[in-house]
């Protein structure tokens, strides 16, 4: 199987089945219990949050929760509201904070949309001019998860603070973590969302950084574990493993490689189908995301051809494959004829050149059958 | 190591190593996603919330999330409220509970605390004067995590049910799951939690049954897996061997055996220490749980010099170990100079006699020992 929807979910690391052996089949202790036994992992789980802070150069604390989901709605349900204050997302947020938004917007809070060029990337005149005193939350993703396109969070971060001092900035970087390198203390976002299942940790683990002195609300109560802003017996191997997945995708990170597959992905592609719309800016992008749209095509039917040739890859973003989707190709500025033709080609550090190889090999055959069944010919 | 805090937590069976390397690192795809082998997870999600339904005799759905935590906190949370309205909960229930309903109460909504025994078990007296027509929401434990008691939880349902028929009854199931037959559609329960790692599956795993016809709102917002109530990629893992878990659990209970550990526990104890106080009514308790408190005594202590001696036991619930803990205590009816002593004392399905033989020894060493040294003589 040659598997190119690495932005969906990845393949987890075999050696973790090690860690999840050890800190739940030998060492499987409740970190909250009083022995030393359970001490000992409640220090593992401190060690890995500071090995996460240090690989990402963060000041702060990670607060850990079973997705970058609930990541995000920590910080669109916990931030503080005030009377009259506004939000700004970009209008391409993942669901996970677009959604948060819709229900805050029942709730009264105003909620604006800033634009994004057809890459995904934020308009930073439409978000200066969107930007007010009365700002209490931003929220804008680092790397966007249909196009791959990288925001410039350190001057949306800057931006911000000068107009609204005492707005927090959220960035989703669950694209963005383990696809580049980060610095969290640079772009000076107050917190951060990522997921360990999109480099090759577990599913079902996500983090929330906190920058020193940013204070909020839990949105999960209870036994107050996480320093009481998330409440649950903690999921220690799936806290150890996201540290060791984190640390291994950054050392075999080789963004030149990814990017050279890309390229060739896109150039091979564009001579194939000349009206196809390329998503992805490969310059302001991601190294291991190609996007396009095919007029008049369904994508979904691309993937299943695909698949049968031992293929796998991705239409939109994975988490609204099966529902109609159209907020996002609006917003890239796509012609109704695109909106069901995108496709999103994303591969890991393991995809090879041969792979992709095949990949365009079959993907020409797999267009021009399905081109053939479209015209009768077929 | 002799293990004696499975309450608390327990350990992971083995083999769910296989099902975590199938779903994880063979299998690993994203279940949203469009690809034949994407949707192949999905029906894998589904069969395994079809063999707990059948398990627990339930008809409804299981609504998968990270913790039994965060199912109570869907409950406490998603069931519509409305003007005037009022909670009921038992005065012990877990904190994961308790502290959904203060802050419920700091938004203005009424909460009752119905009275328990000394053993934790709910007071029908009590229970029937506190319950109006205004009630929307009943939270009563199915059995307490510190003493085991188990509550009549079908009779509290048609009690409710007669006085305030709209009222969503839920009920937590953290401990009773694994631990005692569960028939959900006997309970009459519209909700139930429970949690995979109490019964050794996964951490970060918990579910809340749903009763067919019962409407709640999500506190998860996102791409809408879990039919729109709980949105995250689904941990797959986790969910699969949830289900295998509660399979293997179920067929290794031997509840008669268990009865005859914890009687010869008490046994000994009350021996031991003619005055401590029993908190567990072994007629209507769990059947692997010993609760007892020790006047004038920490402890805490005894955990550590057990655990020197290779034996864990447990203080009160390990979620509030780490903090002041007499809200349950006082519940319970034990005076001040038992606060510090809780010990509870839970065994799993393999715990043998012999390691309870083992223990029984240590403990009385390690009792006589603190004595001792309290009386100055060591």
């Amino acid at each position: 199987m040659i598997y190119l929807d690495n932005s969906a979910t990845t393949a987890m690391y075999p050696e973790i089945l090690d860690i999840i052996k050890k800190y739940a089949v030998d060492n499987y202790y409740n970190p909250s219990a009083l022995y030393t036994k359970a001490l000992d992992i409640s220090n593992d789980i401190k060690q890995a949050k500071q090995k996460i802070l240090d690989i990402l150069k963060g000041s702060g604390n990670i607060c850990f929760t079973a997705s970058g989901t609930e990541a995000d709605n920590m910080a669109m349900f916990g931030v503080k509201k005030f009377k009259d204050c506004k939000i700004l997302l970009s209008s391409i947020e993942h669901s996970a904070i677009y959604q948060c938004a819709k229900r805050l917007e029942s709730q009264g809070v105003q909620v604006e949309y800033v634009k994004v060029d057809n890459y995904g990337i934020v308009d930073e005149e439409d978000f200066k001019s969107k930007l007010s005193n009365n700002v209490s939350l931003v929220s804008i993703m680092h790397a966007c998860n249909e196009t791959g396109g990288v925001n410039d969070i350190e001057n949306l971060v800057k931006l911000t603070k000068k107009v609204a001092p005492k707005a927090i900035f959220h960035s989703d970087g669950v694209q963005a973590v383990g696809k580049m390198p980060i610095n969290l203390n640079k772009l000076g976002v107050d917190l951060y969302t990522f997921s360990a299942h999109k480099f090759h940790g577990m599913k079902g683990v996500g983090c929330l950084y906190i920058k020193k002195g940013v204070n909020i609300n839990p949105i999960i109560f209870g036994g107050g574990q996480e320093n009481g802003l998330r409440s649950a017996t903690e999921n220690v191997a799936g806290i150890i493993s996201t540290a060791y997945a984190l640390e291994k995708i950054y050392k075999n990170l080789d963004i030149q490689k990814n990017t050279n597959i890309i390229a060739s992905i896109k150039e091979n592609l564009v001579k194939l189908i000349p009206n196809c719309k390329i998503n992805t800016d490969t310059g302001r992008s991601l190294s291991n995301i190609l996007s396009f749209a095919i007029p008049n095509t369904r994508g979904e039917v691309l993937v299943h051809l695909l698949e049968d040739k031992g293929i796998i890859i991705g239409t939109g973003s994975a988490c609204s494959a099966q529902k109609a989707h159209t907020r996002v190709p609006i917003a890239l500025g796509l012609s109704k004829e695109y909106f069901d033709g995108m496709i999103r080609i994303s591969i890991s550090n393991s995809t090879t050149v041969e792979e992709v190889q095949v990949f365009l090999s079959e993907f020409k055959n797999s267009f021009e059958y399905l081109n053939g069944v479209i015209a009768g010919k077929i």
